[in-house]
């Protein structure tokens, strides 16, 4: 018998691509899925694809039917769909911001409204699989992470945890335009987006830098990052170049070292040898991140290159990596 | 004195290409646009340019001060427009579909409206520069041509003209994303439309057709043509790859000949040698329309390729010719 | 025991693509590898990816611990090579054009060469999976098809064997980029091929046009067909717009029935229902070929919308489904 | 009588950049233009272009014929060309790195070779026309500058000279592939740069830097820049963004103060108001750059866009801008 996936909000891009990960998932069903504005069409009416899944509403939806609930609602509104989802004791994936900050005074302040779950805030656990995996096989609500923090923090968590890191960090990424959605924005246009590139929400604006210091700041408490987001005309893929100072008397060497004790064994993790830097290609249509390190000529100065499918292993992807954490099914299951 | 030009609807793409094309224009200036949504505004709130002209409402639109209006709305709301700028004696180069079919029954029959200025469409001149110049000197009203017409009938014109051209007609046209405007629409966002290729409204179903139809059927009155536009992921330029039958008599050398008659000292027609296609890149960006004539084995089979850039020759650029052809300028005032 | 599979030629798009489906198969694994420029590296050398396959020297390949090879060489190149897999008594699946063709003189026709294994013709089967799956299971050696006539059969091979297809055919055909291969060529070039479309050997010249003749001439003995194929910017996927007259007595159902009879089981074609039309969007990332069908106003007159991923349905797809009917593995198995 | 210029090297990007721009200049005209490759034939045999200039051999070039000669060759071939141009006692602008930097020591270390020309270095201006304007004037060589530093010296030359930037500067740059050339490169390759980004020779290793510090180190000279060019899927377009730290006790009004001293009369520097980010549609198809400036939370900390076209303010463009100061043309003249 599958496990028995239910998603809620199934037409944007993230919960497509879930539909389809799942559909392809060699241990997990589609359910059923959701959508308030497409209830009664199918996933067919809406994309070019033989996924012809019927849509239905919310209200409709069989929780219990489920053994686990993929959330694809925007911040807001995922709150009480997530309680609900959990007071029928079905396992959450929530792939909005909700759930991911356990302190609901941080998430008003970036997100400008009360939560009104704060109670299932101290349940949930972040979901970056390659820090939380221990808490995430416990879980049974997981904030699934921000497209960009997977990348930042992918590269920072082994020297932070090293303590190496020094606090001033600068985040420049660059972003596919499905990181956008698919709801109607004139820079969202074929036409504004194409032949652009746009940097947007730079200067300590952007939501996502709360959990960067979410992961960060417990290793360094004084974290002084500064990320700057861009438009770039792609349909997929996040690239981050993150400058950083390191300890000094570090070598290429070392600093290799303190990387691949964390992540030498992991399955989506591409450490890329000296010389190499992480491109989009290295990413796009799988669930890795690929992790460049550069070294510059001056002691302690490194560049660290970050790349992921921002639909796959900065969404979608890493949420069905999570539902393999939690359900002991082997964690690349459906993701190769 | 430069003349004086208004703008009616200045903020979708073929109104701002026109706001910048008045803009460098040696012998035109800019007298007022307007906005519905956006006046109050300036052109440099809505789009990356340093164009700062101020918005105002169509309603304060001083018509009588312009030389020229340029109507940029959507047909059916052009209609009272227009007929207002007339009413100023006022000249009107109207850019939406209202007035460049003579027949208000045709006009129904195409865009399912009745017409509520069907008595101006007696006055009203269609804008094809190359076909219609003497008309359009004199003309106070003219209908600029639609985008894809324009590819089919400057390529088709000369043949049609010549008695050569078989009826049967198949025309495969392919688009940029501009052509379908800046409103909000799922498929011109830029995830659905890069990397992707898509018909629309094939099937004699494009209202495209009833232009095709007006320029050609006075020459092949039983004109058989098949139209299939296609969604192509570039900004701007339209390829039409044209079928045609052709009196069997004719040699290549002769057919050319055809052509030269009518384009070799046309500015803006650029008559590819033997050999060579039309490709996007001979227009994007110039006023031009490029055409090339390829053989087929079988006698009296020809390909014509035709391209233009859709905001320029197909949309606003044509505009200015017809200023240009209007007022007695130069006809290349402003447009290389 | 995985069969084991070789690669002759894995440096290129179609033989990388290989590559990474063979490794992702559940029932075969890649042996060897082999690229005469680039022997020594692997593959994470040439593109970004983990794959860190070893590449040898074609003479080192040893063919016969295989038991199918793949050939992904240039054309009058692969002749001998298949002819060195076949003495071994290894099946093989030559990806070039060189086993495609029955008759060595059609061969030299299009390809201004001369046949060096002629002899080898007899026991080739060309590889058009549901064409001629039942010879395939039979197969040593299979010449498979060219991208573009994989589209343009499958939508017209049910219409063709159905009696009802009239000899006169355009098609008008789209490619992405990837099918020129990863050879350096101003054309392929991004800035050249980016914001362009072109037409390119158009007039009866394209060499795969003889496998149009192939496969549908038994049934339409005076094919006359017309086939334009343009360059797309896009990496992947090719869409073919055919215009064709049928028996003009058949409704929408009767010929939408013609096509279920051949295709409703495949679990590769896509048939979309009435009033969609095929886009590159339906088959990307797939093995699939969506086809759809539009009637036009007049009688017997309809356009066949066809789409595939030039790389997977167009090459290294069917390839590998070419491999799963021969050994008799399940015909999906690695490519959903 | 029309200013007469010559082109060595025009069937690059460059070179057919600049042939374009001569031939709509109001007060010049192309006298010759060569090309090694391709003497004999016409730009509209290289270009999709009605431009059918004919192309001779660079031996049979008539230096004395023309007023000025722009150089459009790679570095190290330059050297000998620009000498023999400077023999004839014709003005010379070159494009490529050769007369950029003064020092012939500096030269070497960048570039690996020894200036076999050093002794012309003392008469080349570095023809970066809101910097070195008057030098301009006089000049009868200039090197016209690289694409990548005139974003970053127009970005922080004003905040150098008025002595409140620290030493300390990360630029993340991202280009478009023309930028690359049109020479034959893998990386150049449609498949390759689309929907992909990717990071090359960041780490203090790109030949850029020489020019950052040329301009910027006589206000700042213990400079210490960290310069990260991207490769970005668009034809055209550099945007830098840049960090920096300045003087504390600057207001943001201050600091826009700064850059409108230096920048409110110039007219290709276009200043983006407060709470504006610079773009690559800011610029592409215009010879301006944009500037923004925006601040963040701590004090000092500052980041600035810039954006260009790097064809035109990044290489030909501005080669027409100095050619228009070094004959006393108005500035603007064939640039809008």
């Amino acid at each position: 018998m599958k496990l028995q996936a239910g998603i809620i909000g199934a037409t944007g891009y993230t919960g497509f691509e879930l539909a389809n990960l799942i559909h392809r998932h060699p241990h997990a069903e589609l359910a059923w899925a959701t959508s308030e504005s497409s209830a009664g069409k199918r996933l067919s009416d809406l994309y070019a694809t033989p996924n012809d899944t019927l849509l239905i509403r919310q209200e409709d939806a069989p929780i219990a039917q489920a053994d686990v609930v993929f959330l694809c609602l925007p911040h807001v509104a995922s709150m009480d769909a997530v309680a609900q989802v959990r007071a029928a004791r079905v396992s959450a994936i929530d792939l909005s911001a909700d759930f991911r900050l356990p302190d609901a005074e941080v998430y008003r302040h970036w997100y400008g409204h009360e939560h009104t779950q704060s109670a299932l805030l101290a349940e949930s656990v972040y979901g970056l699989c390659e820090v939380n995996r221990s808490s995430l096989a416990e879980a049974e609500l997981v904030g699934n992470p921000g497209c960009y923090p997977t990348t930042v923090n992918l590269a920072l968590w082994p020297l932070a945890k090293a303590g190496v890191l020094d606090p001033r960090v600068i985040a420049d990424s660059k972003s596919g335009v499905s990181g956008a959605g698919r709801s109607l924005k004139v820079g969202s246009l074929f036409v504004e987006a194409n032949e652009n590139l746009s940097p947007y929400s730079i200067g300590y604006s952007h939501r996502h830098i709360a959990e960067m210091e979410l992961v960060l700041c417990p290793y360094v408490p004084d974290l002084d990052i500064t990320f700057s987001p861009h438009l770039l005309p792609v349909n997929r893929g996040i690239l981050s170049t993150i400058y950083v100072d390191l300890d000094p008397v570090l070598s290429e060497l070392q600093i290799r070292d303190i990387f691949a004790a964390d992540y030498a064994n992991e399955p989506f993790i591409h450490l890329l040898p000296a010389g190499q830097v992480a491109t989009l290609r290295h990413t796009v249509g799988s669930n890795r991140c690929a992790i460049g390190i550069t070294s510059l000529p001056r002691p302690g100065r490194w560049i660290i290159t970050a790349s992921e499918d921002n639909l796959l292993k900065g969404a979608s992807g890493q949420a069905v990596q999570n539902m393999n954490i939690m359900f002991r099914l082997e964690e690349t299951a459906g993701l190769v």
